[in-house]
């Protein structure tokens, strides 16, 4: 749904437009830009709290820097709403996230813009120093390179190594740390602590009272005493902070804090900053959500509402009539805290994700055995794995998309190892609206080759619960489970927990001619298939193999034998994937049999609804069964042409 | 080859032993042990520098601590000789790293003093927090964890992200910062240039310095000047360096920096800070080398010089009566800057192994476009990504176990824009005696899932040459280059660079019956096969496929259509690699052939020299040449049985 932008805003279609406004104007601009992402954002849904706490930054960045020659990059992208809105994408802003919309992360083949292509956090500051380093070489000296990250993403290793790195870079970098205290939940750890005391103070006053202390009463230095105390105060605030600063010791010039609510001083700030060469760090504090009073209340519930009454603040949930099927990441939130409270050997663990993974129930019910790491998916592995070493069972949650980021971990230090660790990869397969960087496609395929591992995804709730249940048993080794986003399928998910053998798929049902081989939820577009068939006459088998290592061998002789024809289905990477291991498995024991594999295929895969996604990628529940037919009709014509 | 241990030395067969001493006995035991590992590691080989850096410190630790309850581990492990000689390896010490003997790396499996197995570097606070969270859990409070970390592993951003979850758990947990400046090659980066400049205390001088300015002339305080100058430097020195510190920033208690090279001093320091509860470092000064003159000079060479004469320092190498082909590392080193001095495009990257990759030719012949950015595989690749927007073509080395820490970065920054970055991939395959933790097994099968990316590997110098050629012209997209770790096959290497059409192979040789397909330099010990078996009549064909990504289907069609028999070999994981690829091809076009697939198992495969590997692992020219007799033999005994 389009909506009515303000009389300034609505003029202003590219940034150039935004820099012929006095300086004076721009509080207007951001009120003006805010309401307009409330008013979108309310009825159109996407993120929403990160973006209203960086509108004055993105006006006073636009409006300061000669914005698409000087390169802007915001990490994660949540919070680039405004920026999208000033560049040339106020009218199409309404389809945001949808199918064949706009992205909801910078882009690059979106907009000149979006310099650099997000979605997961802490790339901006090595980006960005890529960009500088460049434009050094070449020669552009009076080029800006401005990196805009939130505290949250500031733990995460990546940004780290790249201070570590623009340090002793002498390229024109601006890192902009957007300091809102938060990462979709409230941030942790130790440089959070360390920030809000910055911003607060105490370290400054904790220090001025130490060296008083140190000095003894004032009284004793006479007539100058006051003098000094000025003086000393003076060194303390001018020298000694700027050098106590953590940015400051990796070789960053570190201004700051300042308030990011204030647009006109942040602008005056920033015009003075071009003109400093070299790595520095602009420290802002905002509120995540500003200027939506019950976003600023509830941070972690406003960053991605949903559609709400931008008036009542009620947020829209369809009501069902029947108990409907809980979310997946529900499902493993209750279970680990039932199976925890049986079993004292497990732990916890999730980067900076317990509302998105629901192990915050977990938190809540047991805080000393589950851990909120930050942003920090390489640590939590590691981390996981010194805890197997002592015994531990460690559930060590991670989105799909974000294990990437910890596959060296996985490898070595657990895997090699053969610890007990279980993995639970939320977000499997098509993840939907997030789109390109957060379907998480590649998993079967970068676990199955790693030695030791154990690698499976539930059909159903039932199977999941049932899934957990067997890898917190002893000397299970590693074990991946992998599952979506979104709604299960069971209204009656909390059944008795019970044991899988591992490596064991089962019949879901029988037919003739054609078998169906799925693994994890996507089966149940299979058993959407096959109803839809039976009336047509047409009978596949179906078998869901539950894992995808070890494989059911003695299953896939049984399909191998009776079936020439067989249909693998994934929600996951054709290459490489769960339909790969079939036909090794086809090849090493010498089958014979047409086998098509449908899944996520070999391109990369926009945003959209999932069942959208799965249609597109012609492994719902109609490309199925159309892929059925049309091996079936194959014999059918060979047949005729006999 | 075994050696004499020292008086001292000879009875320490455990820790246990070692703490029965005197404290003013302990430099003695490391005299003793610092020769210990000079006589072996002269005649054996191995890792030589980072051990005889830590030979004081590792006495100290298992002097203080009550190894192994109290846990210890060391960070990469490169450092870990002096450990392992100490814990009940002593006489076996002289297998280190020889096939069927002692890890040179710590390895639970080896001893219950190796607490955590490591290889890659950076894991050890994670891991160690791990431990200390799992003890604090049971109710062990009296429990020690130790993480032992060189500087150059604490530019990782694995590190800091353990650094910054440490601080805000109350664990016991030490870690101890070896700080000798180097990685293998010297560190890099900002905080190594802190670390220097808390050591030197210039930032305390200027410090004082600043402070001194702005009070102004002492003079004027009158006669409390003197108390006034007194005071203010007890305070800067007590406090505010203290607070300023990067580590106490991140909630870490630091202490230090003390001289490494002090046992007595440091076991002194290390039983007070067992009293000391909460996270906190240790900050040792040593040097690479110590004790041994020309490896203090020259760490670099020294990090692992192989065989030498101790007395003379000089370094054995075979002198061959002919040109011997080069390493493929320096095929690499040379062939960038040659085509670096025609492709102003074209910039380097290496996440510290400039000698280990050979990117230190680049380095010194066009130093503003090769960069060592530190260990910091995930900034190495987005930093890349970064140089690509701006229509740079970097080529990013890591070594293929390592770039494992990078994968997201590759798939998210690299593969979704379709940016131009070339990732040659040194060490790929079987990486000899480094072992489990360093062999690049999984690279094709985690590469080739990809979207957008071209996955190749050469099978001789002429073919890196000819495919760093191919990828460094506009709009290849992200293209992988994998080669093995040691010699290449080709004396006269340096041949006119020519381009290769992206995803042709080619056929080496004609045959019948068998059709044996190779990736990689692996190809050469088909060739080896083929020579054998054609003095027996037996007469494979062989095809070198040079790309898994995109497949050279032309070339299949040709193999599949002619061929009923074929075997696929690779130096690389069997699960999801190049075997499965074609596989996967046979199924998407119908063929029905019997394939052997040959290459790493689906299991942990230990050190060795690369040529005992291949035939453990049962790819070696006979392996191929037996399987290709086998597959031979199997249709005659069906032609007999007829």
């Amino acid at each position: 749904m389009q909506v009515e932008a303000g009389p300034l805003l609505r003029n202003i279609n590219y940034p150039s437009d935004l820099r012929k406004l006095k300086e004076n104007q721009l509080e207007e601009v951001c009120k003006e830009l805010r309401q307009y992402i409330i008013d979108i954002v309310s009825v159109n849904g996407g993120h929403f709290g990160a973006s209203l706490g960086v509108v004055e930054l993105t006006v006073a960045l636009h409006y300061v820097f000669n914005t698409p020659y000087d390169q802007l990059i915001f990490d994660v992208g949540h919070q680039a709403y405004g920026h999208k809105i000033l560049t040339g994408r106020r009218d199409v802003f309404h389809t945001n996230r949808i199918y064949g919309g706009i992205s909801g992360f910078p882009k690059r083949s979106e907009s000149e813009y979006d310099t650099f292509g997000v979605g997961h956090s802490s790339t901006s500051i090595s980006a960005a120093l890529g960009m500088a380093v460049a434009s050094q070489y070449k020669g552009e000296t009076d080029r800006q390179h401005i990196a805009v990250i939130g505290d949250g993403a500031m733990t995460a290793g990546l940004a780290f190594e790249a201070l570590n790195h623009a340090g002793v870079e002498n390229s024109n970098l601006l890192v902009v740390l957007n300091d809102n205290c938060m990462s979709i939940d409230p941030n942790v750890g130790a440089l959070k602590e360390y920030l809000t005391d910055i911003t607060t103070s105490q370290s400054y006053n904790q220090f001025k009272k130490d060296v008083w202390k140190i000095l003894g009463p004032i009284s004793k230095f006479g007539p100058n005493a006051r003098d000094i105390v000025k003086k000393v105060e003076k060194a303390i605030k001018g020298s000694i902070l700027k050098k106590s600063n953590f940015f400051e010791a990796l070789q960053f010039r570190y201004f700051g804090p300042i308030d990011g609510h204030n647009v006109e001083h942040m602008a005056r700030v920033m015009e003075d900053l071009k003109h400093i060469p070299g790595p520095k760090l602009l420290h802002c504090v905002t509120v995540k959500g500003k200027g939506y009073a019950l976003a600023e209340q509830d941070q972690t519930k406003w960053h991605a509402p949903g559609l709400f009454d931008k008036i009542t603040g009620e947020i829209k949930k369809s009501v069902p009539a029947t108990p409907q099927p809980p979310k997946y990441q529900d499902v493993f939130g209750h279970t680990i805290v039932e199976l925890a409270e049986q079993n004292p050997k497990i732990m916890g663990i999730t980067p900076a994700m317990p509302s998105g993974c629901s192990l915050n129930i977990m938190m809540k019910a047991m805080p000393n055995r589950a851990f909120d790491v930050g942003i920090a998916e390489q640590h939590a592995v590691t981390f996981s794995a010194g805890l197997a070493t002592q015994g531990m069972i460690p559930f060590c949650n991670i989105y799909s998309s974000f294990m990437q980021r910890a596959y060296d971990q996985v490898i070595h230090d657990v895997a090699i190892q053969n610890l007990n660790v279980v993995f639970c990869l939320d977000r499997a397969g098509i993840a939907g609206a997030d789109g390109q960087t957060h379907h998480g496609a590649y998993d079967l395929a970068y676990m199955r080759c790693i030695p030791n591992m154990t690698v499976s995804a539930p059909m159903n709730e039932e199977e999941l619960r049932n899934l957990m249940f067997t890898a917190q048993q002893d000397n299970m080794g590693p074990f991946v489970i992998r599952y979506p986003r979104g709604n299960g399928v069971m209204a009656d998910w909390k059944r008795p927990l019970q044991p899988i053998e591992v490596g064991k798929g089962r019949k879901i049902c029988d037919g003739d001619e054609v078998a169906i081989l799925t693994i994890g939820t996507i089966g149940n577009e299979a058993v959407k298939a096959i109803n839809q068939l039976s009336s047509e006459g047409v009978n596949p088998a179906h078998y869901d193999l539950r894992f995808v290592k070890p494989l059911d061998e003695e299953l896939l002789h049984e399909v191998f034998k009776k079936f020439k024809k067989v249909i693998t289905v994934e929600d996951g990477c054709v290459v490489g994937g769960m339909g790969s291991a079939v036909v090794e498995f086809m090849a090493d024991n010498g089958y014979m049999a047409e086998v098509k594999r449908l899944g996520i295929p070999d391109r990369i895969v926009e945003h959209g609804e999932q069942q959208e996604l799965y249609a597109e990628c012609h492994y719902d529940s109609k490309a199925i069964a159309s892929t059925v037919k049309s091996m079936v009709e194959g014999s059918t014509a060979k047949l005729l042409a006999i």
